[in-house]
C-alpha cells in the first residue's frame, strides 16, 4: 500500500489546499494530512482547530487521514510507514526554498521521495496569509476558502 | 479622470520611489501615494513623519497626493475613485511575491488593475531596509535619498 | 490623449493576448496594437492574416487600432505620438527578459514608460507557440483563442 | 494499477536520467518512458537508437517499459491508460516552462496530473546537451552516462 | 598582497562553508572570515562561539583569519586592506537577494568587488538553519558539519 | 603568478564587457579575454575581426591578453597556466544556466574555479544581442560600446 503524506501548517486551510488532497489523494493508497507544529510562529488558529476544519473540508475524500507532526518531517513519514512527502506548489511560489527542503530531506534518508504536484491556476494567489488578512478587514472569503473555514474566521475576528 | 494608487510603507522614501511618483504621475490625470501602515512590521518613522517626508520631496510633481492607507487596499483604492494600483519594481524584486498580490487583488475586484513600471535602474540596489542601515552606521546618503530624508535620519541617528 | 502601444508577434492572437487588450485599452483613451515582423522566425500566419485575426477578435473594443509594426520598438511607438509601451506577463513568464528590453527601450530614450499588466490567471498557461503545437496535433482549442482563429487554424492544419 | 510516464527527448539517456527512472518506478506500478520524437530538433541518435540506449540501461528495473511517442502527449499518456506524467527537475531547471506545460496539460484534460521530482543532486549539473558536447570534444563520460551510452557517444564521434 | 573577505553568521559553521574557505583561499593572498553581528537576530552560538568552532575547522587552510565584525561591511572589509568580499552561493539560493547587496556594495565603494563562487552541489541543501532544527530533533550531523561543530551542537541541545 | 580566463562570444563587444575586464583584472596578476568559437551560432562579426575590437579596446588595461579559444573551455583553461574562469553577470541574467555551466565544469576537473562578478549596473541591459539590432536600425550607439565597435557596426551595416 502507497501512503503519501502532505504535510503544512494550514493555517487555515483553503480551497487551494483542499485541491491539492484531492488531487494527490488519487496519487496514493492513502493520504495523510500533517499539520505541522510550528512552535517560532504564532498561529491562528491552534492545532487541534486546525486539524478540525481540514476533517469538516475533507468529507468527500475517502482515503485521507487528518494529523498532528511534530520533529522531523522524515520521522514523522516513517512513522507513517510512508516514503512519500507530496507538496504542492503554486505558480509563483518560492520554488527554491521548497527544492532545497527536498534535496535536505532525501539527503537524510534516501529512501524518502519528495513530490510536487502544481496548485491549480484558479488558486496560485491564495495564500493562508493572505486569506487571515482578508479575514482581519472583512474581505470576502467566498470561493476561497470552505464554508467551515470562512465561519471559523469570521467568529475568530468578528468575535461571537 | 484617470488615478493612479502608488502604495508603500516609504519608511523613509528613497530616490528610487521618488523616480517612481514621477514616471507613474505622467500615466495619469492625479496620483495618489498611500502610505501604509503595517501594525506587524516596527517602523523607523511614524504615519505622519512618512507622509511629511514624501511630501517634502514631490513638490515638483504637480498632479500628486499624499495620503495614509489602513485596511484593505482594494477598498482604499476604490474609496480614492481609481481602479488602478501602479507598483515600481526592481531588477531584483522578488516578482513572484508582487505578482501574486496583483493576482489576489484582481479576483477580489476584477475591475482594479495593477500596473507595474520599472525602478530606474540607477536607483536598483537602492531599498528603504538599506538605507536605514546605512545612516544606522553613519554611511553616505547623497544620491540616495532627497535632502529632507537624509537629515531626518541623521537627527533619528545622531542625535541633535 | 495618451496612446499606449501593445506590441507582440501574435501568431495567432490568443483568448489571454484579448484578455490583456481589454485591460490595457480602459488604462489609456487609444491602444494600438503593434503587429511586430520578425524576419528571423518564421510564422505560421503573415502580418495580414495575424492584423485581420485580431481585428476580428477586438470589435467590442472601441478605441482600439491594429498595426503592423517593423524596425526599433521606440522609433514606432513615437510615430503613433505614444509614450507608453504596453506588454501582458503571465504569471510563469521569462521576466528577466522583458525587464532587461524595458530598461533597454528606457535608457534609448527616457520620455517613453513601459508598463507591465498581468495576464489573468484563466490564460497563464496559454501561448500562440502552445496553441500551433495544439492546432496541429488536431487538439481542443475552444477557450483558448477566439472562434475566427479556431477556425483560421484549422484551415491551416486539416487543409479544407 | 497505477500506470506513470515519463517523458523526455534522451538524446542520449544520461545518469541523471537513470536516477529518475529509479524513483519514479518506485511511486507507481508501471513506468513508461517516453521517447518523444522532435521534429523540429536534429536528434544525435534516432528514435530507435534512443529506446535501444535506454532499455539497455534500464535492465535492473523490473517495472519499466520504454517506447516511442508522438502527437500530444495527453492522448499518448491516456493511450497507455495512464493519468500520471512524471518529470524531473534539476535543481536549475527552467522550472517557470515546466509548470506552464503542467498547467496546459490539465487544462486539456483535468484527469492527467503532472508530478515532479527533484534529480539527485550528483548530477544536478548533467544535461543531454552538455553530455554531446563533451563527448564531441573527447571530455571523459566516466560517471555521467550509463557504459553502454558512452560507447555509443565514442563510437558516434571517433568513427571506428 | 591580494586579501579576500568572507562574511557571514556562520551560526554554525557548515562543511558546505569550510569547503567554500577552501576554494576561496586559493584565490586570494590572504583570506579573512568574518563573523558578522547581527544584533536583530537571536543566535544559537555566541560571536565568541561562532569564532572558535571557525578556527578549529579550518586548521588545513594556512592563510586564512578568523574574525568579528560589526557595522558596515564595507567599512570593515577596507579596515581589513582588502577590497575583495567574497561570497558562497549555493544552487537555490536567494540570487537577488545577494546581487542586490552586492551592487549597493559597490555604490558606496567603487574600489570594492563582490565575486561569487559556487557551493560545491555535494552541499548545496546545507544551510545554518537546517543545520539548527536538525540537531534540535537529533537528527544525524555527520557528514553536514565539521566533527567539533557536531559536538557542540550536541552538547547545546542535549545538555551534557 | 594567478592568471583568469574571460571566455565569451564578445560578437561584438560592449561597454559592459569592458567594466568587466577592468574589475576582473585587478582580480588576477594576469587576464585572458578568449573568444569563443560557436560553430552552431552565425557571428556578425569574425573571429578575428572580434579579438582586434576587443585589443582596441582595452589598451587602458595592462595586463590583459585577447586569444581566440575552441573545444573544451576547461582544457583552454589549463593550457593557458589558469584555472579561474571569470564570468560577468548582469542582474538580469539567466543565472540557472551560467551555474549549471560552472558546476558541470567544477565535475570535470575539480582544480578549476569559475567566480561570478555583478555588471555595473549602469550596463545591466547591454547585450550584444540588443547592439547588433540597434545597428541594423541605424539606433544611437554612443555609451554602450567603446568607439571602434561603434565605427565597425556602422561599416557593416551602412555599406561604405
Amino acid at each position: 500500500m502507497r501512503i503519501g503524506v502532505c504535510p503544512g501548517s494550514f493555517d487555515p486551510v483553503t480551497n487551494g489546499h483542499v485541491d491539492i488532497f484531492e488531487r494527490a489523494s488519487k496519487l496514493v493508497d492513502k493520504l495523510v494530512v500533517a499539520v505541522l507544529d510550528n512552535p517560532n510562529k504564532h498561529s491562528l488558529f491552534t492545532m487541534e482547530e486546525r486539524v478540525a476544519l481540514i476533517e469538516a473540508s475533507v468529507t468527500h475524500i475517502p482515503n485521507i487521514e487528518v494529523d498532528c507532526a511534530g520533529g522531523l518531517l522524515n520521522e514523522y513519514v516513517k512513522s507513517k510507514d510512508s516514503h512519500i512527502i507530496i507538496r504542492g506548489l503554486r505558480a509563483l511560489s518560492d520554488f527554491e526554498y521548497e527544492f532545497q527542503r527536498a534535496l535536505f530531506s532525501k539527503f537524510l534518508d534516501d529512501n524518502i521521495e519528495t513530490i510536487f504536484i502544481m496548485t491549480n491556476n484558479k488558486y496560485s494567489f491564495v495564500s493562508s496569509t493572505g486569506i487571515r488578512e482578508l479575514a482581519k478587514f472583512n474581505g470576502k472569503l467566498t470561493g476561497l476558502v470552505p464554508p467551515v473555514v470562512k465561519e471559523a474566521l469570521e467568529a475568530k475576528f468578528n468575535g461571537k
